[in-house]
């Protein structure tokens, strides 16, 4: 992959090292993940140093995890929120100023790269858009696949306030009395049974 | 923090890598992380080696982070599954066989340390707690704060299938049709305005 070998850094890294960190921490080069990263080092730059950001993403997928490797943002320390919409867009935002960008894949930009538009729209099997086609691809458009607007936050900003913990009385485990007079897996929503 | 000294490994590591992995990922040491940490440790040692696990965790707060740094399942790689219920617990379990561990904070036995029970139940104020005071804590407890079963899998192990991808009429942006015949933000769940 001969793309490898360029200079320049995203979100702080070199390509390889950039790539690693995917790797390592996802478990393999998701390409979602990898567009991503780029997603992220463009909301980077767009915001400067300095700031110190909150992010939203707006899938379950991959997108948690380029927030979580290239900033300090997590879901376990709230930093990061997640909304389950299916879309490929991310915010990352002055948590003080409530100022940020928004950045998405932009599926006008992204049919200049058939593979990757067949791929994102799943219009082929998954099995004729190789791995290293794909990685290819997204190196060489970088940011091109890319749209951004600069946005002010109405929601999500707000930090938790936590509430009143409690003892369930069913299973006598901790839980927040906010959640109804037992826990939920007391209420019928457990996921497990005991062996 | 002489309990530093010790040679026992936790989620592999000593426990001074243990407590950096944590603050490196996390941006501080949380307790409830380094607690989530140990739980993690259980839950391996149970499950045993070579086994291809995912992870649930019961509360949206540090335990996500746990499972993150200390095994290969991430939100975004879909092997970890949040659930908002704000208990402390999180489940390991075999993803093919579906049985494994489900670990939890045991209030009961929390009591044995007042430091760290008055700090979960929040009897205190958090600044007569300070950080140092309930690592130290933490690290002295280990395991014996926590409690644990063998369960099979009864819900939330289902690997997602994608649904069909289209493009939203309102804003042009991809998203995914089951969520209605616009995307959400379209939909008036927009956390954002333009500037």
């Amino acid at each position: 992959m001969s793309t490898l070998l360029s200079n320049q850094k995203i979100c702080g890294k070199s390509r390889e090292d950039f790539l690693a960190a995917i790797g390592a921490f996802h478990g393999w080069k998701a390409p979602g993940l990898v567009i991503g990263g780029f997603m992220v080092d463009l909301a980077q730059e767009l915001i400067g140093p300095g700031v110190e950001t909150d992010a939203v993403v707006e899938s379950r997928h991959c997108l948690p995890d380029a927030i979580q490797i290239f900033t300090p943002c997590t879901v376990g320390n709230g930093w990061l929120k997640i909304l389950d919409w299916d879309k490929f867009a991310l915010c990352l935002y002055d948590r003080h100023g409530l100022k940020g960008y928004r950045i998405w894949l932009d599926i006008e930009k992204l049919g200049k790269y058939p593979n990757l538009y067949n791929w994102y729209m799943r219009l082929v099997p998954k099995k004729s858009l190789p791995l290293e086609l794909l990685l290819d691809d997204i190196l060489a458009a970088g940011r091109a696949i890319l749209s951004y607007q600069a946005v002010t936050m109405t929601g999500l900003y707000q930090r938790e306030k936590k509430s009143e913990t409690g003892i369930c009385p069913s299973c006598k485990e901790a839980y927040t009395l906010t959640q109804g007079d037992r826990c939920r897996a007391c209420q019928g929503e457990a996921y497990y049974i005991s062996n």
